[in-house]
C-alpha cells in the first residue's frame, strides 16, 4: 500500500490535465496493478473512438461521484471533444443522473456544450444551475435516500422509448480496482454507483490511478429493496455487504484509466457568524447532556458541507464529548481533527470530499484513518431507517426559514434552484434532532443587512414545520419543540432574526393573527396577499427591510 | 369467547349514554371477567372522585384512541363534570395528548368547557378545531410516526415546570382486559398507548366492557428507540412484541369501568366523483402490473380514511389482484369485504375504526377476521422503515396540491387547520407509491366550480414536490415520477385540474415562466405577486375562477 502510495502522490503532481493519454497504446503498470481480474484487462482502451462508439444523442447516462468525489474524469472529456470535434452542439444531449454531483470543471464542461436536457438528484456547478434556471435542462431535485431506489424501480424510464430492463443506456462508474473475482470497488464515494451498475444497459469504467485505492473503506449492501429485509446495522460502523460492486462482466464494455484526482475546493475558515452559531449549537448540546436527553458521546453526527458545519464540527473538536460517532452523507476536513484528537471512534458517509491538503493528509495517514470510516450507497447512508435507529443529530443549512419553522432549502426566491435538496430532507424528518442554521441576514447589493433568513412565509418549502426541532442563526438558537405554530413565533423571531427585522416581523405576526382571528382560521396566521412583501422588495427595491406593511 | 360476544352486544345495545355506573358500589361481573390480576381488582372503583383527586388545572394528560377508536369515555366525563359542577370553566385547562383523536363527542365535550390548552399531534372534533382556529387551543400538528418517540424523548415536557421523568401527569387508558400478569390489553386501537404508559405519573385505566375483548390481536414493542435494533418484520403480518402492555402497577391509580362503545359514524355511499377517482387509481395498478414493476398481489396498501379510500379499496376488491395485503394506520368497514371476498391475506394497522354496522359484523366473525389483524403502536404501523421495506403503496386526500406537485394537507386557505397531517406525511415520503386524490373541484358559496384543488402555489405545504408520485383527481392521473418541476406542469392541470380551471392555470404558468426568465430563476416559475390571487378571490368574491391574472 505505501508503494502503491507513493507512486500514486507522483501521479497526483504530475498530472496536469482532464484525459487519457491517446496513443499510448500499453496499459500502465499502475492499471495493470488495480485490476486483478484477468478477463477485465482485456476490455482496457485508451482509444476514445471505443468509448464515444457507446454514446448518442438522447441517451440517458448514469454517473458515480457524490459531492464532487468519484466522478468520472475522462469519459465526460472523451464526450465533450466527441461533439466539438463533430459539430454536435445542440445536437447532442443527455439524461444525465449522478449519484448527487460531479467535479464542477467536468460537469460545466458538458453544460456549456448545452448538452444536459436532464439532470438528477442533485448538482453543484454555475454552468449546470444556468442552464436549469434559463430552461435548458430539466432538473428533478430528488431526496438523495429515494434516488437510488426509484432508478432501480424504473421510475426515471417511464418513457415508452426506453428499455424497460435497462433505464440507463450507459453507465460511467469510477472505481479504484477490479478484484480476482470481479467486484468493482469505488474511489472516494458510492452515491448511486451499484444502482447504475445494475440498470445500465452498458458499463463503461474509469480506474482511477492518480489517487491510492479506497479498497476496503466500502460496504456495498447485497440486496435491492422493496423487501430485501431489515438493515442489521446498529452501531455507525456495521458492515452489511461486500467490499464492491458486482457487475454483470458482460455489460461491461470498455475500461479506462484515469490519471487525474478528483478537484475538491481549498477550505476557508469559518467566519465570526459561523462561529457565532456553532457556539449557540455546542451551548444546546450542553444542555442537552445536562438535561440527559443526550449522552456524553453525542448521538451520531450528520453534517451539512460548508463553513458553518466546519465550525460546528470543529467546535465539538475542543468540547469535553468523547466516543463521538458519525452518521453523514459527506467527510469533510473537520472529521479528520475529530479523529487525530482521538475523539471520534467512527464515521459512516457516502463520500469522503476532503480539501486537497486535506487528501494529502488523508493519504499519508490512511491506515490510521481508514479502517474508522465506512463508506456505503447513499441510500443507506441516507436511510431513514438507520437515521431513526441511531437517533442522529442532523445539521443542514437553509436559504430562509419562516416565523413557524418551515424550512426553504433549494430554490432562492422560491425559483432560483441552488443545487437541490439533497440528503437534507431525509436526516431531518428522521433526526433525532433536526437542526438547521445560517446566518441572521447577508448582505444586498444596497443594504449591508438586506436579505433576511428569517421570512413571514418561505417561499418554497422543503422542509415542512412538523420536521424541524432547532432553528439557529448567529443570533441566537430557537429549540421548537413540541411547540403548536403560535407558540413558535416569538421564539423564532426572537432568538434568530436579525434586530432590524424583529419588529417588522412581529409586526406582520400581529396583522396575520388579527385578520384570521376574524375569518376563525388563525391555526397559523398568514396574510396571502402580504407574505411575500419582503421578498418582492427585494426584487424591486434591493432589500428586504420594508417600511411598512400597507 | 363467544358468550363474551353476546354478552357485549347486549350491553351494546342498551348502553345509551357516556359514564360509569356512579353508586354502584359493587363491582360488574364483566369487569370481574375482564381483570385477571388480583392486584389490578383492588384499584377498581366507581366513585368519581378517586379519579378527579388527581386531576388538576394545567395538567398534561395522554388519553389512548386513534381516529376515534379505543379512546377514554369515563374519565374525561368525570373531568367535565367536575369542572361544570365546581365552576371551573376559563380555570381549569389541560395539556391533552392523544394517540391520533378520540371519539368527537368526548372531545367536543372538553373544548366546549374552555379545557384545552395544548392539543397534539392531530385531531378530527368540530368544537375543538374551532378552539384551535380562535386562538384558544395550541395546536401541535405532527407526523404520527414521530410524535410517540418525541413524547419518550421528552421534547414534549422542556417546560422546566414538569418532572423531566414523567412528562405526562396522567395517562388514560382504554382497555380490554388486564392479564394474569399485569399486561394491559387495548381495544381497537393501540396508537401512543404503550408510550403514555411508560411516560405518565400516574396512570388510569378504563376496563371497556360494553365490546369484546381484542385481545390478541395487538403486537406491542418491547423496545424504545434508538438503538432499538432493527424492526424484524418482513411481511405485514410478523409479530416483534407481546400482546399487552407492560405498565409499572405502583403508578396505576384507579381503573373504572367504561359501558360505553365507541362512538363511530356510519358509513356513505361513495359519490360519483369518488368513484372516477377509484377508477384511474385501479386503472395506474392495472398498468404498473402490466409493466412488471408491481405484482399480481399489488403492494401493501395504505389508505387514508373516507369516501374515496373507501371507493378505491371497494375498486380493488372487484379487481383480479389476489394475496393482497394491507400496511395503514386505520381500517375501515371496505376491508371487511376485502377478506370476505378472501383476497385480504392480512392487514396490519394501529386502529380499527369500523361504522357501527361494521363493527356489527366484525364482532359477529371476529373468529375470521382478528388472526388476520394485527394492531400495532403507531410509531410501528407509520414508521419509515417498514413503510419503505415493504414497498407499500400510500394513498391520502389533499386539501389542495400545485402545478409542481407540492401538497397541502392541513390548512385551508393556508391558515384554518382542519385534522392535522397525521400519518400523511410518514406514508407519502417513504411509500414505494406516493398518491394523493381528491375531486378536481368543489363549489363554493356562489359559484358550482368555486374550489380548485389545483392551486398554482399551495398555501401551505406540508409535503413537498419531492414526495409525490401520482396526483389523482375525478379528471384524471398525473404519473409524475421521474419528472422536473416545469414537465409536471401540463400533466398535472391537464389531466387534474377542472376544464374551467386549466387556461387559468395555464396562464398563470407562462406569465410565471416569461418572468422569471428574465431573471435567470425559472427552475420552478412562480409570480411572488400573484401565486396566491385566486385563494384571495375566492375570500373576496366567493370562487377562485378569476377573470384574469392582471
Amino acid at each position: 500500500m505505501q508503494a502503491l502510495l507513493n507512486q500514486s502522490n507522483g501521479l497526483l503532481k504530475k498530472t496536469a490535465s482532464i484525459g487519457c493519454q491517446r496513443g499510448l497504446a500499453s496499459m500502465s503498470e499502475a492499471i495493470k496493478e488495480r485490476i486483478r481480474c484477468p478477463s477485465m484487462l482485456k476490455k482496457v482502451t485508451n482509444n476514445p473512438e471505443d468509448v464515444t462508439k457507446h454514446l448518442f444523442d438522447d441517451m440517458r447516462m448514469g454517473w458515480s461521484g457524490f459531492t464532487g468525489v468519484g466522478y468520472p474524469k475522462v469519459v465526460p472529456e472523451m464526450m465533450a471533444q466527441h461533439v466539438e470535434k463533430n459539430n454536435l452542439k445542440g445536437k447532442f444531449g443527455i439524461h444525465l443522473v449522478i449519484g448527487a454531483s460531479a467535479g464542477a470543471a467536468v460537469h460545466n464542461r458538458l453544460a456549456k456544450l448545452d448538452m444536459l436536457k436532464f439532470q438528477a438528484p442533485f448538482q453543484n456547478a454555475k454552468d449546470v444551475k444556468t442552464c436549469i434556471n434559463t430552461g435548458k435542462t430539466n432538473f428533478a431535485d430528488t431526496h438523495l435516500s429515494k434516488f437510488p431506489v426509484d432508478l432501480l424501480y424504473g421510475y426515471y424510464a417511464l418513457d415508452k422509448k426506453v428499455d424497460p430492463e435497462f433505464p440507463l443506456d450507459v453507465g460511467v462508474l469510477e472505481a479504484s480496482a477490479i478484484t480476482e473475482d470481479g467486484l468493482v470497488i469505488p474511489t472516494a464515494s458510492v452515491g448511486t454507483s451499484n444502482i447504475i451498475g445494475q440498470v445500465s444497459k452498458k458499463i463503461i469504467i474509469e480506474i482511477n490511478t492518480a489517487e491510492p485505492s479506497f479498497e476496503g473503506m466500502h460496504d456495498i449492501e447485497t440486496e435491492n429493496p422493496p423487501n430485501c429485509g431489515p438493515l442489521m446495522i446498529k452501531s455507525v460502523g456495521d458492515r452489511i455487504g461486500t467490499k464492491g460492486m458486482k457487475i454483470d462482466p458482460s455489460r461491461i464494455v470498455a475500461i479506462v484509466e484515469s490519471t487525474t484526482p478528483d478537484k475538491t475546493p481549498n477550505n476557508t475558515k469559518p467566519d465570526a457568524k459561523s462561529q457565532a452559531i456553532a457556539n449557540h449549537i455546542v451551548d444546546f448540546f450542553n444542555q442537552e447532556v445536562k438535561a440527559g436527553r443526550m449522552p456524553k458521546s453525542l448521538y451520531p453526527l450528520q453534517s451539512g458541507i460548508g463553513n458553518v458545519a466546519n465550525a460546528v464540527v470543529s467546535g465539538l473538536v475542543d468540547s469535553p464529548y468523547e466516543n463521538v460517532t458519525v452518521f453523514t452523507e459527506v467527510l469533510q476536513d473537520c472529521f479528520l481533527d475529530f479523529f487525530d484528537k482521538g475523539k471520534l471512534d467512527h464515521a459512516s458517509a457516502t463520500s469522503i470530499r476532503l480539501s486537497p491538503d486535506g487528501f494529502k493528509r488523508f493519504y499519508a495517514n490512511k491506515d490510521k484513518y481508514a479502517p474508522r470510516i465506512t463508506l456505503r450507497s447513499q441510500h443507506i447512508s441516507n436511510s431513514p431507517e438507520l437515521i431513526r435507529r441511531l437517533g442522529v443529530i442532523a445539521m443542514n443549512t437553509p436559504v430562509e426559514f419562516d416565523i413557524y419553522g418551515h424550512v426553504n432549502s433549494t430554490c432562492v426566491m422560491g425559483t432560483r434552484m441552488i443545487n437541490g435538496i439533497g440528503g437534507s430532507g431525509d436526516f431531518l424528518r428522521n433526526a433525532k434532532y433536526s437542526i438547521i442554521h445560517g446566518p441572521a441576514c447577508r448582505k444586498s447589493k444596497n443594504d449591508k443587512f438586506g436579505i433576511t433568513t428569517v421570512v413571514p412565509m418561505v417561499t418554497h418549502c422543503d422542509h415542512p414545520e412538523h420536521d424541524l426541532d432547532v432553528l439557529v442563526t448567529d443570533e441566537g438558537l430557537a429549540d421548537i419543540r413540541g411547540l403548536a405554530p403560535r407558540q413558535r413565533v416569538d421564539r423564532i423571531i426572537d432568538n434568530c432574526a436579525h434586530p432590524v427585522y424583529r419588529p417588522i416581523l412581529h409586526e406582520y405576526y400581529d396583522l396575520a393573527y388579527d385578520e384570521c382571528l376574524k375569518r376563525k382560521a388563525a391555526h397559523e396566521p398568514q396574510l396571502l396577499d402580504k407574505a411575500f412583501k419582503m421578498t418582492l422588495n427585494l426584487q424591486k427595491n434591493g432589500t428586504m427591510r420594508i417600511d411598512n406593511w400597507n
